[in-house]
């Protein structure tokens, strides 16, 4: 029988998968990840130019399902999806003097075309700011044009000399931009707000629970007034940034001159904000949620969420595949993404094969099942069983999957919750984990931190929690709390 | 009241825009074509870098829509969607001799990268076979990986040094590219006529009638071993490619040693083939259906398929807006994308705004048509009223929409019929719309066509008509008929 799709476009092949991963997640996280993307078959690293991987089309499946709860917050909340050139004149690029110094060190350069050199210098874009803003000064004429809400999806570039690891630190990468213009300051941090609801419900979608933190100044994006960021933890105890969201102010606008009228005839500057993502979302779901029997995909972005695999006998074999094909069928029309498999080898190779890919539920059905008038369902996350009469299958496959996602959300929760400790001195041990520590505010202090712990400076909460300390460097009293930790 | 998404992400503002449009289709298609691609606000052409443009919100909906059209077809047919990198070695792009020699002159070099001469040059992909096929080599192992079908959808770059024209020649273009791979010829042969039937089907979901060509040896694509082209005959008379399908047999598997396990055992090369499209099917569709009110969206891909105007009397303006409301959820209910209009500003200047968008069907909906339980449909383009009873609403709304692709379509079919004009000698007018003539089939025959006539010669029907004739330049008996035309 020919392979499922999902299997040719990617190695290894079956007679490969069976052996397990070679590294387990809880003794080299590390290294687990770097050998379940490709075995999970969500990304193939082979492509032969180093932080350019290549998306298969299982991998690519959930990231397009990611993309569409995405698209959907952005056109519940009235934003309009453009797509900008992914090239950026030079000249055009150093207008906004923070943004270039933040950037020309990862840029990469097109000089030639047409077996011709450039007369001005093209730059792939590493976020579309120097894009968009010059079109922005002539898309904002009056107050009426105001707020302007766009958001693209695209494909950004970054020569990051950093070691490069998929989803988290690609030099080529999956990028979303949310971009808007303000009528003024007030309106903006408005807009902050409705971003922060959107990061909640996209990581709760995901399974993911996070730190909302406002980094320190010397850590914002160039160019902003201030930058917040959603951080999640990873289970080796090392963070990683899912989401950014920048409030500009009219730092950019005066640099690119985006300018309205306002209702009294005056003439004023935009107050900007943005909001990122990347494939980093689907880096953290890996790393969150799997274990050493490959991924786990929450429900609300698995490409399959139902694997339905038929128990055959020997003298029952169509009977079987008839109600397995019919249960398929069933799922399907409701909704529910299931895929049955019928490929002719042992169901434990079958099962292997789900896990390793992170189905979130299994569907089993047997000639035994078939006459009882059940079906067995197998969880992903705990394999529990649970035997379910046929006729109430489809209201149990539901009740599963929003189970499974709650505890999966509940489970990361305890991770990050567990994974804070407070700090009173700058003795400690090596940082594993997210560590707090009373801060003054001070860079210096905050350097301190950063030296004397061997962990980055993430920030203080954004929607802070009641606290009264003193700094653990400087001893000032301070209402602040600085978040640290080892980052990815 | 803040204006719709539409208006503020791109000009002209409402008070220009009532200036009917400079250039009349009849009289200036090709200005014609330029002024409303941007006056309908599908895209803004004022990104500084020349052959790059910009989508906005509504042309990028539109564009969407086609591709859903595309990927429903892809999934309908064993497609998996990737997603290769943009960027490709040099030596890697110039293992296939034929293929670097048609592009070499019209690739963008990545030279540089964060402030470094890159050891290997980059490429921005003209098209993704020398990114792929490598690749290919690992993932076709044996006969069971056998066919491998993929696509994707992605920006593509040429550096074309003709005039640039808005979807139909841009430098960086939306590029939709399949890639398949085969044990044999036969079997590529059974794709090339699947992707035809999914030509056919998308072309007529557009409301687009073409011809299928196959392109003559010095026109094909460069390592292909034959080339079939959809021409979709403009209403100025020149065609404009909207579609290619080829056929490679194994000569890309050979550069890049794409082999297989035969059942036998022993290892043979992949036959191949590829099936591209691009944003020019956007263009097309502007083209085919425009007038001088603006542009024609086909209902399958209509970002908005029927726009709700309240026509207000001064007594009744809330139980107007309320039914208005009404009448629109009602319609987005029954999955119609409607849209409900209700800025203050005359209903004359609405319908301007709407026609020259190309919403296919308006509804208007007053105090009077209230009190008489009906609504009135306009279509856009004869602008032909119905007066239908509220309650048969929804099934009015359908059969309208409907009835208009079909004649959209055989207005398509009837503008390629009348253009195709048979010549029997070289002593013809100047060429306008399509020619055909018995041609021999070979080159220097082909040749002395073209330079005689001014045209170019398209090539021969894929599926050939019983023709019995001679060649107009060797006088030869022949059963090819070529077709010629002015080309975009």
């Amino acid at each position: 029988m020919r392979r499922s799709l999902e299997e040719t476009t990617n190695m290894p092949s079956d007679d490969e998968e069976q052996t397990p991963l070679r590294y387990k997640r809880s003794e080299d996280f590390n290294e687990w990840y770097n050998e379940v993307v490709e075995r999970a078959n969500l990304c193939d690293k082979r492509y032969p130019v180093k932080g350019l991987n290549i998306w298969t089309a299982y991998g690519w499946k959930a990231m397009q399902a990611i993309d569409a709860l995405i698209r959907k917050e952005m056109a519940d909340t009235g934003h309009g999806e453009v797509c900008f050139p992914l090239l950026v004149p030079e000249d055009q690029f150093k207008k906004e003097a923070d943004h270039i110094k933040g950037f020309s060190d990862e840029v990469y350069w097109v000089t030639r075309a047409g077996g011709n050199d450039l007369d001005v210098k093209l730059l792939l874009r590493p976020t579309s700011e120097t894009a968009m803003y010059p079109i922005f000064s002539l898309w904002v004429r009056s107050h009426a044009d105001l707020p302007l809400k766009i958001f693209q999806i695209v494909n950004a570039f970054r020569f990051d000399t950093k070691q490069t690891r998929a989803f988290i630190r690609m030099r080529e990468f999956h990028f979303f931009e949310a971009h808007t213009c303000h009528a003024d300051f007030e309106d903006a941090e408005r807009q902050i707000q409705e971003d922060l609801q959107i990061m909640y419900r996209l990581a709760r979608s995901l399974c993911l629970s996070c730190l909302l933190l406002k980094r320190p100044e010397w850590d914002k994006f160039p160019g902003a007034y201030y930058s917040l960021a959603a951080d999640a933890l990873m289970p080796d105890g090392r963070t990683l940034q899912i989401g950014t969201i920048h409030q500009y102010r009219d730092n950019f606008a005066k640099a690119y001159d985006v300018r309205y009228e306002a209702e009294g005839g005056e003439h004023r500057h935009v107050h900007q904000t943005t909001y990122g993502m990347s494939e980093r979302l689907l880096g953290a779901v890996v790393g969150m949620h799997g274990d050493d029997n490959g991924v786990l995909l929450p429900p609300a972005i698995a490409p399959v969420q139902v694997v339905v695999v038929p128990i055959l006998a020997k003298d029952s074999k169509e009977p079987v595949i008839a109600e397995a094909d019919a249960v398929t069928r069933e799922l399907q029309k409701a909704g529910i993404r299931a895929r049955l498999d019928i490929r002719d080898i042992r169901p434990g190779a079958k099962y292997y094969h789900w896990e390793m890919r992170g189905v979130p539920l299994r569907l089993e059905i047997g000639p035994r099942d078939m006459k009882e008038g059940k079906v067995v369902l197998v969880r992903r996350d705990n394999r529990q069983k649970a035997f379910v009469p046929r006729a109430s299958m489809m209201p149990e496959v539901r009740r599963i999957l929003d189970l499974m996602a709650m505890e999966l959300l509940a489970r990361s929760a305890a991770i990050l919750e567990k994974g804070i400790r407070d700090i009173a001195t700058l003795d400690e041990e090596p940082a594993t984990g997210v560590l707090r520590a009373g801060w003054c505010g001070e860079a210096a202090c905050g350097h301190e931190l950063e030296d004397r712990l061997g962990v980055k400076l993430l920030g203080t909460l954004y929607e802070k929690a009641p606290f009264h300390g003193k700094c653990v460097v400087c001893a000032k009293d301070t209402a602040e709390q600085a978040y640290l930790a080892r980052t990815y």
